[in-house]
């Protein structure tokens, strides 16, 4: 695991950061993910889940964003995918050149496939596009229904949301419904139900990605 | 429910702002409570749970932070408090001068009590000072027990930490013990167990509030 501990001043527009990373990722063909959602909506879990049935089929990597600690790299290193950890120092989203740098300590010319997991943060993440092909976003059923409207941003820019923590749904006053009839009035966004402890909705998830890499190509 | 959107320029910096808010507070005997945590943490259900004992003892008011909508200051109206909606128009936390303007809306010289629920954020809300006697921050079980070393600022500026959905304990991982030991490594804060179903620990945090309120006068 490469760790790095990044306080950048770039000369260059986020949004410039981010063609020159697309482009870059592009040219070696490779699809990029960026995972998203409050801290502590599972992603780092569902990843977990994910990389034994991803890897199986395609070369992949994980790049970690993180306030401060390397928990979460650690927890996916003993997956057995190449990760980079990104301590932003106090900065909860990622941005372009910090993705740029991760990425640089990959054989971009191994990878098919890179999962960026953003910094827990259901607000500013969404604001900054860093290199990627698609946005997923994760919200628990223990987080409440209300939250597409409250925080629209992430919900409006996701190609897939992940409904987890879906073992709980009865424990919870969480409506399903509503939340399908929110998200509709968004986006036209993938909606999967997962539970990391009954491993529901995992494969389905993981054909979809499968499926969006290859459509890529 | 008076509805605010805020888009300020302050000329003056938010640290001057949280002191003018604070001798303002201070100068009218209010005890201001700056409530924090990550989105679906259970916030406004907390504060729908503690009104209608507080309201027994004291006057009180509620500040609602909000990105965009009005949902929670619906909720905490529907209990019978003065409540202003605060709408950030996208900004994941409250800043000093939108607590000023709140709080003119209020007859200040009534109140004993203001509740200020921040915009849901685990990160960017702690750290603004908006004019506060102490913070308050919530962690609900689902969100797990690795929150407090991966987001410590939050956690070491809270006099008290709520720990949430204490019902839900027994369907996750969450190790509570790990939890005391990583928050006592941060601060001192007294940790109450609350969960909204059972009404678990809602009368000892109630109690303690208001002697923070008693202690001030």
């Amino acid at each position: 695991m490469s760790e790095m501990k990044i306080s950048i001043n770039m000369l260059n527009t986020n949004e410039e950061i981010h063609e020159e990373n697309k482009n870059l990722f592009d040219e070696e063909g490779i699809f990029v993910i960026n995972l998203m959602s409050s801290p502590g909506s599972g992603k780092t879990t569902i990843l977990e889940k994910l990389i034994p049935k991803l890897k199986q089929k395609l070369n992949m990597a994980v790049i970690e964003g993180d306030l401060y600690t390397t928990k979460d790299a650690q927890r996916i290193e003993s997956k057995g995918v190449p990760v980079v950890q990104v301590n932003t120092a106090g900065t909860c989203y990622l941005e372009g050149g910090m993705v740029r740098e991760a990425s640089l300590n990959f054989d971009l010319r191994e990878l098919e496939l890179i999962i960026i997991e953003n910094v827990g943060s259901i607000v500013a993440t969404a604001e900054f596009e860093i290199g990627e092909d698609i946005k997923i976003c994760v919200l628990s059923v223990t987080e409440g229904n209300d939250k597409p409207l409250k925080y629209p941003l992430m919900f409006e820019k996701s190609r897939a949301i992940i409904l987890n923590k879906i073992d709980l749904l009865t424990f919870t006053d969480f409506k399903v419904e509503e939340f399908y009839e929110d998200i509709k009035s968004l986006n036209n966004a993938k909606i999967f139900q997962t539970s990391c402890i009954t491993n529901e909705g995992i494969d389905e998830l993981s054909e979809w990605i499968l499926k969006q890499v290859k459509e890529k190509k």
